[in-house]
């Protein structure tokens, strides 16, 4: 018996829930650093700091001081000014190879073993702040078998803005109710039930490093709550 | 050598050039109509008679008279409009399943394996003027292995519009001439060129049936001419 009655499509949030983003920006940033020669800089602080500008960006569109920006542009900013505070250097292509490490990131090991038996019965597709292009390339070089990527730059709007979920059980001709956000985050979660949305928790203990103190729990009743996606799956009946 | 030196993307015209709409539309149309006791209405003819209305409907929202409306709703209103003229009145379910026939739509033979094979070296997508439900349902049926799914919906263009190529190519990240479009049809390979895109066309010589008159052969010297995927395979040294 599913976990989800009458849900036909699941939608996932990316970072941090189907990839690992610290370690895969960690990996990037430790080759462009001993290229400058700042082997002195933690790769996972670097990629911590990146990070840590995610909200505030995506924060200047949400508030309306800025249009729609898809993340690429973000990111990018983002690591302009990071760069900055460090003294760093680089030319073009070397910097755009750098802020593409967000489209090379690889999922968790359960990922796609349990995408793959959830395809057969349900519409996949990431519902990711990230953009159509940086999630694609991601798809094409990790495998991840989406039906279509949607997301922020389809929806024309970031999470947790309700627009985000509501445009994007539009796109699928489906009801909010119709729809399932997975994600490794209750705050994504909680704003999707707002939105009418069906929820699963998946948890992701060490996202942000071993000493994560954030979502470690589910917080509310989810409707699935599951310690991977082939334990989704269980609960999914696929 | 490749046909397409510096050309990163392919996009795909679909209905006609990935698909065999009329053939998959008759044959469906053949059930609804046997049901309804009309099988004095050639499948084939009924085809043809919603493929008609495709064209006025889009230019209603290419004009501005209109907002920009998903396909699946046009085609939906104009189902509606040939039935009454046929006085043939339904079930909501049984509209909405011969609605959905357009994400139903087969293959041509070659276009599948020959998408395999450029997949490897090419970001491949759609550029059509189908819905992203339609087309991503219409490539989990039939296992068409696009990268992401883009086309009016994600551009909120219609083809010919010139935004319909060039938003295309900005979501990719890439300049208008790094991405190719392949078409069936003469008219949209020259607004894509007018937009700066490079072209390719591909032979498709009874999309409208055995006496086809129209785009039986390339009108203007597109960058490549095949007579089908794995021809424009061969010439892109895939």
């Amino acid at each position: 018996m599913s976990a989800f009655p009458g849900v036909k499509a699941l939608v996932f949030d990316t970072f941090g829930t189907v990839v690992d983003w610290r370690n895969g920006i960690a990996r990037d940033a430790k080759v462009f650093l001993a290229r400058h020669g700042r082997a002195d800089i933690d790769p996972h602080g670097f990629a911590d700091a990146w990070r840590k500008r995610y909200q505030p960006a995506m924060e200047a569109v949400r508030s309306g001081r800025r249009p729609f920006t898809r993340l690429d542009v973000l990111h990018r900013e983002n690591l302009d000014a990071l760069l900055g505070e460090y003294g760093i250097t680089a030319e073009e292509a070397e910097l755009d190879w750098l802020n593409r490490a967000w489209h090379r990131l690889d999922p968790w090991p359960d990922a796609i073993p349990g995408l793959l038996r959830m395809r057969p019965r349900h519409f996949l597709a990431p519902l990711s702040n990230g953009n159509i292009l940086l999630l694609a390339n991601m798809a094409k070089r990790a495998g991840i078998p989406w039906d279509a990527i949607l997301g922020a730059e389809a929806a024309q709007a970031y999470k947790p803005q309700p627009e985000a979920y509501t445009r994007t059980a539009e796109i699928l001709g489906l009801a909010p109710g119709e729809v399932a956000l997975v994600a490794a985050h209750n705050g994504d979660l909680a704003a999707a039930r707002r939105a009418g949305l069906k929820t699963a928790f998946v948890l992701r203990p060490t996202e942000h490093g071993p000493d994560q103190t954030t979502d470690t729990r589910a917080e509310q009743d989810w409707e699935a709550v599951a310690s991977s996606f082939e334990a989704l799956a269980d609960q999914l009946g696929c």
